[in-house]
């Protein structure tokens, strides 16, 4: 079934252990699309300025991700520039350079109206409600936010949370949003504020998915994915949408959304998040094949499975 | 089978955000020794004063642990001070009466010469390489270390690494210990070193083992056992000797030390890990039954297993 991202697609000047690169194409939904292509047809709402050029568009494009609904507007595409130091897990913003992206009004093409699951990558909250309500008819809404919202925008982020499904934020905002330091009491305060299900990504050790009781099915309210120690993660920028591209992705190429199918879904997105790391940029997510996908699947099983 | 555990036994006096306790039972060889207890016949090396009284030996006797090892030695007992914030991931001391174990001198009763199973908690590594190479005869040494040993006693500690199959430390002291920011570096590294298997705690993300390539069998090179998403962690203290208890008694209760025991190791592990802090110092592990053990595992299968 059909997926639709809406967040951004930008440039990013970055700078890490392994290298540097200048203006390499970045942003949510470019890498969520690109993870997410693998499972199943991929549409996105984004905005870019006239530096983006067909070359750009094309590697979305050769993914089979419908492009359609990426708006080109007078100005400059949005460019962050950052680096990372000897702690991957966090980055130093150099500058943030917002340009078109400022006044970004998500606008979900006719073509797009059948879309039955949906993607609300970090934007604004009031922006993410606004096309939730503009989508009655999705059959589920998986959702991101940031620091900045949840210190800026509360108000609205409480009021998008009421129309998100899944939820999938990191350790830090999960206790900043519910103001808990117990990572255990922060997801269930999380879960009563709205979605049904809720991801926490924990960087490097992985990521666990919290269930509303009753939800999903039934079983333990709590099932964790891990990530793979890499020795040589090149670039984690995108790791956290890639790793909701291929959940996402995994979930909408099932015919039902079950709790089995959310568990298989957690390993999908840490496999896509552990290919992103592996070079810079969103190199890695171009050019992989379904069997390379399927043997870190397994990769990922023998990590964790007794048997 | 039975193990050896060498290390100390303690008082503890501690805040945490659940309350308060002064010089209750604590030490290193406390905690692993109730741990284990529920798998094999445990036998302890340490050294105690004059305020240890029969009641708190009595808390290990009732176990079936076997203190014939313990010295009981002119002065008071190590008595440690600390507390925890919201961060219970970090102590901080308060205060370090080494007392009688300042001068802690093992000896290993004759009684004790049949040992099998052997771990080294965290002592300095001089007396640990000591107690090794006095005992010939083991047949898997387990180890422990610390960063104060990292940083003031490293020649010493590396001539220890060499007599450990496999060593149990943390994050932080496996970084520290090789060098290297990136964990799966220093695990790596750290197996160069001398070790055939390495622990490495990740506090709440649980724990992972690396393996070096072809000890104890075949396969991916890691494994990894989650920790339980607790909302109320009444202490910490403990936690890390208490999975080293587990880990370490299942493997002395098993006829062979293959890689499918050492992942079960790891799940016991951190099944008495989540026993230890769900209250004051070593309370929880004086009282569970093995059904009660056995159904945290399961639940810690159910939290990392796809079927």
């Amino acid at each position: 079934m059909s997926i639709l991202v809406v967040g951004s697609v930008a440039f990013d000047t970055l700078k890490t252990p392994y290298g540097e690169r200048t203006k390499i194409l970045g942003g949510s939904a470019t890498y969520f699309s690109l993870a997410a292509s693998y499972f199943t047809q991929v549409r996105v709402v984004a905005v870019v300025g006239e530096d983006f050029t067909t070359e750009h568009e094309n590697v979305m494009k050769s993914r089979g991700v419908d492009v359609r609904g990426i708006e080109h507007s007078k100005g400059k595409t949005f460019h962050w520039g950052g680096e990372y130091g000897e702690n991957l897990n966090e980055a130093k913003t150099n500058f943030t350079d917002l340009n078109v992206f400022e006044n970004f009004q998500p606008r979900i093409p006719a073509e797009y109206a059948d879309t039955e699951y949906l993607f609300l990558a970090n934007i604004q909250p009031e922006l993410q409600r606004q096309v939730r309500e503009s989508m009655p008819k999705v059959r589920l809404v998986g959702g991101d936010t940031m620091n900045l919202w949840i210190n800026i925008n509360k108000p609205e982020l409480l009021e998008t949370l009421k129309g998100v499904d899944i939820l999938l934020i990191n350790d830090t905002e999960a206790k900043m949003l519910t103001q808990d330091s117990s990572l255990a009491r922060a997801a269930r305060k999380t879960l009563d504020l709205g979605p049904r299900a809720l991801v926490i990504k924990h960087g490097e050790y992985g990521a666990t998915i919290f269930f509303k009781d009753g939800s999903y099915g039934t079983g333990f309210r709590a099932f964790r994915a891990p990530a793979l120690p890499i020795e040589e993660v090149f670039d984690p920028t995108g790791a956290g949408d890639s790793f909701a591209g291929g959940f996402m992705g995994y979930m909408a190429s099932q015919k039902q959304v079950s709790r089995e199918v959310l568990k298989k879904a957690m390993f999908y997105g840490s496999v896509m998040g552990s290919f992103a790391v592996e070079r810079f940029g969103p190199e890695r997510l171009q050019e992989l094949t379904r069997d390379e996908i399927e043997e870190r699947f397994q990769l990922f099983r023998s990590l964790t499975h007794l048997d």
